[in-house]
């Protein structure tokens, strides 16, 4: 069974395996991970080991810190601007995307005074503003921008330079999915439900001189500088959420890290792209270099065969391939979980559906 | 293994073993539910189901939406004056523990005007204001108060009496712990992680006349009236969460519903009591009429005792029953999970180590 559902989604089965093997006997404590006291030696060893592991994997510095919060990314939507921003002050954004168009819309109804800076609605998200093509005001308190669009299948080949304003990137749908230059950006943050683990979790990487900037009305749960100074655990985190991170980084560093994970990353988006263009059948609408190695949407050249197309994956074990409700066709997220032999079995699928039926 | 764990807490043995079983083939799927779309025709039909078996088990009246949210209760102290209240609004407070006093400090930093009615901090935190010493000003936007109270261990023998103003209860370590007559509030919430689930999800009811209300700035995922709509699904809730918040309920329905499960918890409190009662060796602070069913914070004579009385009991299989840091000696958390005989083999232990060692 390969699951290219584009979140929550397909995680690594052998970490399944072994939550599965320790859900009622952590630890040999007799007890669940789910029953044990976040401020329990045992769980804040569990924290901290993911902490520790995720600082590793991702080589994040000494300067920033690492928050494990509750409410996923969008709820982060809201956390950036009341940490970043009094109401009234100006921040600036890259709209590339339903999500990035989400974090825009929210950090306004939080006052914000957005400037977009470039706006690819115009292409129906199908591309990236050209490296060089936008200036950053020096008075913006951030600029915004989604690395990877989970929607569109849009991905910047690039990482902006904002200059001296602390650059926030929305890593949900490429978290973790190959290296890293941490030392580029002021926040990084993300829900865990899609590279990461469960939904439920956001982990935000933040840079230290950012703290201490909060509005004094910040939902305490959220305010970065007090969960930094709590290490995450003003109130009860999300428990599970934390430990399964935990073992999905340990996984991660198992199969080599993300230099490997990159690299397998590179070569499934590549395999899967050569595919589609090779057809006549399948076609997917996103500019080359703005093509995304997580989430690929593709359309059949017949819709009326969409359904067909998806009965038939199903019963070949290939699910979740309908595309969003707003895109139509496919789209096949292909995560950090995904073995290179799910993508095969899709391009295969691919192959016969198109010259059985097109 | 009793685990007495004030939260996260011990969980039904069967409902963490089914969980276990289905951990990475779900519904014959072949998928973990922590893998699968909340959109998705199986979650959705999950999380249905989990709402209808909370409404069913707790009688919650037609004119109430039931909304499944991230960050738990801390979170929900942020969004309450956020979906009630305007800045300078006034609202009512029942002070009666370390949990009160935290949602009354946070309704402060979102701008309400607080007005506490009752304050029991002269007591130690001992005690409950007697029904009719206080009367709700007509303009409250609110009456919040704690029915139990985690760390102290007291709890209200009554329900608050309002009058017009709603009346809103964290019911996080009692909720579902006994019937309750839903119509008597206006929004009855609690984090999961006690009564309910694993941590990371609030469970709110709220009446359906108090929607419409927030703030323009409430964050998206808090806005009740806003996830409502939604079905509680605006962004990607924690699905896990939910999937075993569904399981517990139905293990509620399956061993008597609410009434046999109070009339459980009932019996096992007074049993604790009244071996702590009848020892000169064991005090429980809290008056008689407000000691609570669900958490029982209890003293030894000689507290150079304490850590032997802990690793006794560790040895003999009675974990967590540390009291909380604020209050020493020991608290036994006897949620609907523990069973009659984890107390029974707790009051047996205590009556040993007082025989050879006090």
């Amino acid at each position: 069974m390969y699951n290219f559902s584009a979140g929550p989604a397909q995680l690594p089965l052998p970490v399944l395996e072994q939550a599965a093997a320790e859900l009622t006997d952590w630890r040999g404590s007799g007890m669940s991970v789910l029953e044990v006291s976040h401020r329990g030696k045992d769980f804040v060893e569990c924290a901290a080991d993911a902490e520790a592991i995720l600082r590793s994997v991702a080589g994040v510095p000494d300067n920033y810190r690492v928050l494990f919060l509750a409410g996923g990314a969008t709820g982060q939507f809201s956390a950036i601007p009341a940490n970043l921003t009094a109401p009234g002050d100006p921040a600036a954004f890259l709209n590339t995307g339903q999500w990035s168009a989400k974090a825009i819309k929210e950090a306004g109804r939080q006052g914000v005074v957005v400037n977009t800076l470039a706006d690819e609605a115009a292409s129906s998200y199908t591309t990236t503003p050209a490296e060089g093509s936008f200036t950053v005001p020096v008075d913006a308190a951030y600029l915004h921008y989604t690395p990877n669009e989970t929607i569109g299948g849009v991905e910047f080949p690039y990482i902006p330079d904002a200059g001296d304003v602390p650059l926030v990137a929305d890593f949900s749908s490429t978290y973790l999915s190959r290296p890293i230059d941490v030392s580029r950006y002021g926040v990084i943050y993300g829900g865990a439900q899609k590279n990461l683990g469960p939904a439920g979790l956001a982990v935000v990487i933040v840079r230290e001189d950012l703290l201490g900037r909060a509005r004094p009305d910040v939902p305490a749960i959220w305010d970065w500088t007090v969960m930094a100074a709590k290490d995450s655990m003003l109130n009860t985190p999300p428990t599970f959420s934390i430990y399964l991170l935990g073992l999905i980084l340990h996984w991660i560093e198992g199969t080599g890290g993300l230099a490997a994970m990159g690299e397998r990353n590179r070569a499934k988006a590549a395999r899967l792209y050569e595919a589609i263009d090779a057809s006549d059948f399948y076609a997917n609408p996103v500019e080359a270099r703005s093509r995304s190695w997580m989430n690929i949407p593709f359309t059949l050249a017949d819709p009326t065969l969409d359904a067909d197309f998806l009965a038939g994956a199903a019963a070949a074990g290939l699910t979740n391939l309908k595309g969003h409700r707003s895109v139509g066709g496919m789209r096949a997220s292909i995560y950090n979980a995904m073995p290179a032999e799910g993508v095969t079995a899709l391009i295969d699928y691919m192959a016969d559906f198109e010259r059985t039926r097109a």
